[in-house]
């Protein structure tokens, strides 16, 4: 990251996965709360089952920045939904991993944000050890590090993975080069936010944010139907239960680009929310 | 589980995957402490990965039982040190997935353990979804169940299981038929603790005990070289870095079965051990 | 499979996975014409894929047995036709894989034919090797074997799998036992026709019918589309261009069991048919 | 392919994985009189498990060459005999898949041979679905044909791959552009050798050389126990019992690229050889 002379702590706000109507319903309650409490200068939202869990379409790409997201990350769920082929192309709020088959398919895998005189680059990328293949995120880091590293001070991943193997691994491997790895696509938050030794803050996979007593999200009856006879159910979001919100919060020197602190955090009936 | 008149409640310390000797010595030094700061009734550990990364033998059996253990739950690496074939079925302290292909393997996938007069049946089980065959685990904890359900008091689950969806779905079709379901071998915990509405406590996972700096508790350098290139390399146990251990506490109302509380926790650097 | 004097040849005729209405017509065009080639006592035609690709339901079921299949076999696809579970458990002439979710799915996995007075078994099993988890195949296999062992002559198995290590491993495991393992799933006839010592005839793949220009009978734009950038899209069948038809013929001799001669074909472009 | 005034036919001999000591044996007894049969200006033999089934060393490297081979091709065994590493940059005559990982590992993914005047790239590429991750077979071998594809007569290609709809895809994908695509890694040959109408040849698998009654060339023992409770075994090549050698032999108009005529062949106790 290009160094400069500035003092200020750049405070990121990231939530995770948000599911359905469920989950938009706890962006647009809790948002502007955390915002409040926070008082962060840029929000990211993974948004890639906002839309009755399976991708994003426009109506709630636009709800989710209203409420207050600057940047959408997605993962693998990025085309479930086919409207976002009408609009990811005319914007640069919303991204998809950078992996994705490379000048093959729309959208962007980074986008670059300014907040007073700070760069923030925020980058998806999406892993490959039980996932569909993609490019090489180790390669594609590189190859994007290598454009942007000298014009940005701090770099922000959402490292959409299945694994907690490939998820440490590209953490480690880029610890003191970015600032912060943060994964999703489990839908479950670990318990391992930690500052690496090079300054790069880490979270293994940072939750979801949604129906709070169905399975990743979706009603339980149907997941746990195909899990005992095998046969085809439809999984729909569980909208009509109790709800979790899930993220975390990352402090960043934007003069070194290094993050002194992160912390994650629920909102959920075990985890009240205090303002 | 059947029904008594007590008032007891059983606490139970499990310690997640014990990696290499660097997971066996936080054992030694911590679970005496532990032991003095929580006062379980039953000590469970995760010893698939004790010796070498890969399976136990049987010197770091006994030493994990010396050092406190009542029971060892193994996982997919159960065969990887041949040398458990010599004793697992010799003792009842150490059990492997219950699933693991019926009546054609050694060991046994439950034991039942008796503390004063409560009887506590400790089981493991493995999932299918990214791993390797093994029969049903739905339908083989149904019939355990049946088997044991009117014999004992409290049913601790070690679900050994790659995926949240899978982990999450047994759980809550568990949820009130056993007193916890606890996950292992993603060796990252995770911090989704709780108890479900029918009383069972769930934890998707416990994380791993050794090494805190090495991926899954190899040596990380050997890990990103096999991600950055594919070619392949001998994973060791990160032996000499900083340590972990990884932990949950539940206690369970010995008369109804049903568990009251669960709190997961880590020692290492960034979560300094208070006695 | 039990003694008794007899001295004649049972012919059967397998034809392997029908695909939508290009795979229907050509069985309507040959399998007439294929009787009179071979004079089979039974024909089996595994339908998994005969309704549009995927599944089969009951108005192209009845078509195939007018078409003069005696038993249709299916596989992965058994249940993405919903229809099926209307008619599957009134038929003894339509099988699925015996090893999905023991007594908690429709259907039967293997059924018992009478021609003269020789008794046919024609049983379905699915492989677990990069498949949808199923029961164990070997272990249901013994199971069945022992309750029809003494009762029939002749037991043909369609394994549906993807390996072919799966594949010639329960054919080795089966010889002498059964009279055949013919393999289904991946579409592309394979070029291993043999008896093994113990008299099991065997082919890891039979092949499929229907499109001949398809990716596996799928339109192969579509399929290319999805390898070359991995967006999601609509595989229908390439119902307009050339077709084949793929089976095989085993003689077996009804009074050990064992088969004497295997021999598969195809019916296509390159391989025309000669009465 | 360039375009030039020729008129002569190449006629390719491609062998399929040769399997331990037992598959050296056939290609040292066959190949001579092979070529006395066909004539094959250039001959091609797949090598992956050529050394003790996994990987290949050096002596046997140079058995292969001086037994009649032109160029040894590989797969997802590449590096299983780590010995390879000491001599693959050192020659032109053995490669291994093009997509593995861009510019970090050594050796090359094709080769170009000349013959009289003919130029010919053999190329070897490597699939994912089920596989190792690499790069984009489809990406690579577009950038592949960019620079060789004015500068070459003929273009064979190993695809070493486990699906069949991986395989026929990029087949089609390639029908034109390429002279030939022939399918390794399954050990089983197909019978689908066909010209696809824009010229290209095309076989989904050539299938292995060495051990007839193993299963994959392994000792069945090992593996059926493997699939029966699935604990770990070694497996090791069958080297005693019965042989076999698999292949194919291709012909190529020189002038066009485009090929005329493809036969798979097979050398066993069920497939005497015909000199
Ligand atoms: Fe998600
Ligand atoms: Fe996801
Ligand atoms: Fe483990
Ligand atoms: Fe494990
Ligand atoms: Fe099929
Ligand atoms: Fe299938
Ligand atoms: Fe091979
Ligand atoms: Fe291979």
């Amino acid at each position: 990251m290009k160094l400069k002379e500035k003092r200020e702590i750049m405070r990121l706000l990231f939530i995770g996965d948000v599911v359905g109507k469920s989950g938009q319903q706890m962006v647009t309650e809790y948002l502007p709360r955390l915002k409040r409490k926070y008082h962060p200068q840029v929000t990211i939202v993974n948004g890639e089952n906002a839309t009755r869990g399976r991708g994003i379409n426009y109506q709630v790409y636009k709800k989710l920045l209203s409420d207050g997201a600057d940047v959408i990350t997605m993962g693998n769920h990025t085309w479930d939904n086919a409207e976002i082929q009408d609009f990811i192309d005319d914007t640069t709020k919303l991204i998809r991993p950078a992996n994705f088959t490379k000048n093959k398919v729309p959208g962007r895998g980074y986008t670059i944000i300014n907040v007073n005189q700070t760069k923030i680059a925020v980058l998806n990328l999406q892993g490959r050890v039980f996932m569909q293949p993609s490019d090489d995120p180790f390669a594609v880091i590189d190859e994007i590090l290598k454009e942007i590293q000298n014009q940005v001070d701090v770099i922000f991943i959402d490292f959409h993975a299945e694994t907690t193997s490939e998820k440490e691994a590209i953490a480690w491997y880029l610890d003191g080069k970015v600032s912060a790895v943060v994964g999703t696509h489990t839908h479950v938050q670990t318990n391992d936010a930690r500052i690496l030794p090079q300054g790069t803050a880490y979270l293994t996979d940072v939750g979801m944010t949604g129906p709070y007593d169905g399975i990743l999200g979706m009603k339980r009856d149907s997941v746990i139907a195909r899990f005992v006879n095998q046969m085809p159910v439809r999984f729909e979001v569980d909208e009509d239960g109790r709800q979790t919100l899930s993220g975390c919060v990352i402090d960043i020197n934007d003069k070194t680009g290094q993050a002194q602190k992160i912390s994650a955090f629920q909102i959920n009936p075990d985890h009240p929310f205090f303002e």
